[in-house]
């Protein structure tokens, strides 16, 4: 696993990107009043850059119009030679890879970091989704965060599953670091005040966290528990493919939380119970996404681990220039 | 204002339909169950219609494909025309309009009841929307549900404005008489199985009101708190017609709640709040429901009421033919 080299010198090219997925209102409505008003999002060292990611889907209030954004965020898609037939979306991907990264080039002129905003109907409260546990600057972020954010849960999970091949995926992988919040929950095409306040005030401190690092602060190493994603579960089908039950209720809203094996996941339609049929404990999360119905994901196993996050240098001060 | 005439003979064609709006999956979900095995549906004196009403809305999991079918059932737009380039909404409601109805004649044939079922985002609990006090039979079977689920809030909700003029819309009009179910907190495009529960056993509860009804059972007058519609509050908004704030935490999930002039019920973006200048108190209900921003309504208005609701007399036995 590559390790994502901790900066070496102040982060001064930041964005705020919001609208990914045009119903996940909190980030919409963010990026539109920023759009307009970007003044809270300045601080001494540098100014993000406030993104609404994909406006045609934001306007008609659907998740994308042809294909998942935040899917389509690959090499391999983002090199592709464009067509005239090409979705939406993909060549959206290809108009912020140009702002944002360039990622495939590895090129020094792409965002220093992109923290990537969303929201989602599961009663994951404040999560923040990290690549992996090779990440120390976002995991230093993310310590700061929670510190600053005690009365919610603020959970960290770890989105690459265990020896996975695939290419990353998502907006936030263009520039040279990233990381996505996921609040919840919030049904899609709403915009409630509670999470809206709870989302700019994470920015906020998430851009008081780069100000620090860009002063030259050091952060010590930490302890810390983490989820990482295991997978997804599917729903019951029926041989059409079409859902055969639904989230038990023992296990809705229970994001977090240790499922056992032989515990209820689903109640059919029918009536009968289905089981958990895993042979160890796991601790679902995005427990009945909207989004993931059609992506067959009822819920993402993940595993509980504590993890040890080195020491964040300071920067070294910039070299006086001799005259 | 019309009286629906009382049933003078028991109820032999009764429909229950979902997915009216096809991201509101617990009739979705309910009707494809029945579609498929409808033996719940099933009473000695009759046996409901299960109705997938807007499938192509619930294949897409969206509300609807080019209009919203549940405002398009007025007699102006059922006898109009048929065009190759008509909404497929329009198309759709003249089908039901064709299978339930007709409205427009006043036909014989028409469905004795149509039972619509449909979700909310809004904190809701169960809200039976009746189209008005002078409804005897469909309040006489809201009382008997209320009765039956004492657990949660059970409201009914008058439909139409005082002194409105309009032409009823909904699907539940092209019947001889009908009601619509609200049930929520809910998000579009998520199935709770404890949303879902409680919609099949109001159904099962609803059918059997009927079959008392068929029965001959005589149903005494009553007294009744009902919410009736005053009309909807739009959010405020820019010059350019987006959104300039959000729903007041204060206001958020207060649904049947007393709203007095001077509370806040807005909160902007900038951060100041907006109160609510009506010069009486106000029970808001479909508080901050996602598929009304594009109708301007951040919450309907209502009053609250008591009537009296007259008996609803046993049927006459069936006069014994004469040889």
């Amino acid at each position: 696993m590559c390790s994502v080299p901790v900066p070496q010198a102040p982060l001064r090219h930041v964005a705020v990107t919001g609208g990914t997925h045009g119903n996940e209102l909190s980030g919409v409505y963010l990026a539109r009043h920023w759009l307009r008003d970007p003044r809270e999002l300045r601080r001494p060292s540098f100014s993000a850059t406030p993104v609404l990611a994909n406006p045609a889907a934001a306007a008609a209030c659907r998740r994308y119009v042809d294909r998942d954004l935040n899917r389509t965020f690959t090499d391999t898609l983002l090199v592709s030679r464009a067509t005239p037939n090409d979705p939406h979306e993909l060549t959206r991907a290809r108009e912020l890879d140009q702002l944002l990264g360039p990622k495939a080039s590895g090129s020094d002129r792409a965002f220093d970091f992109v923290l990537d905003l969303h929201n989602t109907t599961a009663n994951m409260g404040t999560c923040l989704l990290v690549d992996g546990a090779h990440n120390t600057f976002a995991l230093h972020l993310s310590r700061h965060l929670q510190l600053q954010f005690p009365e919610v849960p603020c959970q960290v999970l770890l989105t690459r599953p265990p020896q996975s091949a695939s290419e990353s995926f998502s907006l936030d992988s263009v520039a040279k670091n990233g990381m996505t919040v996921e609040l919840g929950p919030q049904p899609q095409g709403v915009l409630r005040a509670d999470v809206f306040s709870r989302m700019r005030a994470l920015v906020a401190s998430a851009l008081d966290f780069m100000e620090l690092f860009n002063q030259g602060a050091a952060f010590p190493a930490f302890e810390m528990e983490v989820y990482r994603n295991l997978g997804g579960e599917d729903f019951p089908r029926t041989q059409d493919g079409d859902l055969a039950g639904m989230v038990h209720p023992q296990l809705q809203d229970r994001d977090y939380e240790p499922l056992q094996p032989g515990a209820p996941i689903f109640q059919k339609f029918s009536g009968e119970d289905v089981l958990y049929e895993g042979d160890s404990t796991v601790y679902p999360v995005f427990i009945n996404e909207a989004a993931y119905y059609e992506k067959h994901v009822a819920f993402l196993r993940t595993e509980k681990l504590m993890i040890s996050v080195p020491p964040l240098p300071p920067l070294s001060p910039t070299p006086t220039q001799v005259l």
